[in-house]
């Protein structure tokens, strides 16, 4: 098993409204790299939540208007450091300013997280298999900070037609003993190896990870991803 | 730009003093992918620290043995509940039981982090280089749990050739507006793209990363992956 990772490029502007399965299978056919079942195509946040209309007025000076929108966007705040709010959004996940994002985004516009990210991803999934016939999985990427480490990553934020933890326990290691690694955040992993093909500035709205194992397609959610407070330790 | 993410395997048996540039690279060759200028190979540190015999007894079942093991491996605990300990390391990752590893080793042995990773990678790198003269950068990978979200992903502990981290500030964003985005960990996403291929029960050491972005290459070190304390709001 071996992966390629396939930028979709020439995506146009997308605005509220926008058909987004329809215009991303297309310029992935223009770009000469059509959508094929057991790909996995991943979309980015923003334009997901630009083709949903998720977009706001907000003055990016305004730190006050800023610091309302994101407690507003928030069901918890976790930490809180001059202008850097760290929140829980009702989706469960814990990010910086409740995932709210100001770049790529029209000037003076801030785009709020998808209400629900993982309906996001089946619409998007739903419709390639309507429109072109083909089983696609289907993950919606947003750009996250952690704890400890420097530097952002891309996790997922929805999920359809892809396991979003892959569960190893009982499974045997190479030396016969059980893993003591038990879960695997492949939805997470295949967000990351698809921001390393968009890059921030250039504009590339979504990837195509092929040759993902078979055995990892099946309905999920995002919801598996987000640990349960009981067992956090960082809450 | 796409990405290919290319398996190493036939990998035989890692024993301390294993020579891994030329085994991963004569295993690479004879797969049919040998290593070329500008890939990345991501090694896991569990065959590091078999090649370099960072190996101790110690008996799993032994609660006590192994609570003594982390704390000595350790430069400071960071939370503990029940037999799990987080920890922080002499490198500084914070991760759970200092990174020792009971899964895929001899029975009766653990796996302790390599000292300075960063040195293992360059190592590799420099072997690979006056060996078989191929400029590739490596990373080697760990997998690593994190607050908040479920499931482990793959990480970098130690870096050569490759940016850890892309400082993207000052460029500007699609629509010419700065990012906010400024800091992307490249090193942890190539690591996570990696762990796609090479599945824990595979006895998959290695994975090519063909592709990357030329402008990432440059001398680097997993300490721009370390957030200093100061900036961080969950020690």
């Amino acid at each position: 098993m071996s992966l390629e990772i396939l930028p979709v490029r020439g995506v146009g502007e997308i605005v509220p409204g926008t058909d987004l399965a329809l215009v991303l299978a297309e310029a992935a056919a223009t770009a000469g790299t059509p959508l094929a079942d057991a790909d996995c195509l991943v979309v980015t946040q923003k334009v997901v939540s630009k083709a949903e209309g998720r977009l706001v007025p907000l003055d990016p000076d305004d730190r006050a208007a800023r610091a309302a929108l994101v407690e507003a966007e928030s069901a918890r705040i976790v930490r809180r450091r001059g202008d850097l709010i760290i929140s829980e959004t009702r989706h469960g996940f814990i990010c910086a300013n409740a995932g709210i994002d100001l770049s790529n985004v029209e000037a003076g516009t801030a785009a709020l997280l998808p209400l629900d990210s993982d309906r996001s991803a089946r619409r998007i999934r739903d419709a390639l298999r309507g429109r072109f016939g083909v089983d696609t999985a289907v993950v919606i990427s947003d750009t996250f900070g952690r704890p400890w480490r420097r530097g952002l990553t891309d996790v997922a934020i929805g999920v359809a037609g892809l396991a979003a933890v892959l569960d190893l326990r009982d499974t045997p290691d190479a030396g016969g003993r059980t893993l003591a690694v038990t879960e695997i955040a492949i939805a997470d992993e295949v967000a990351s190896a698809a921001e390393l093909v968009m890059g921030k500035a250039a504009g590339i709205p979504a990837a195509i990870v092929r040759g993902l194992d078979p055995a990892w397609r099946r309905e999920s959610s995002v919801d598996e991803l987000i640990r349960p407070p009981a067992e956090d330790l960082f809450r």
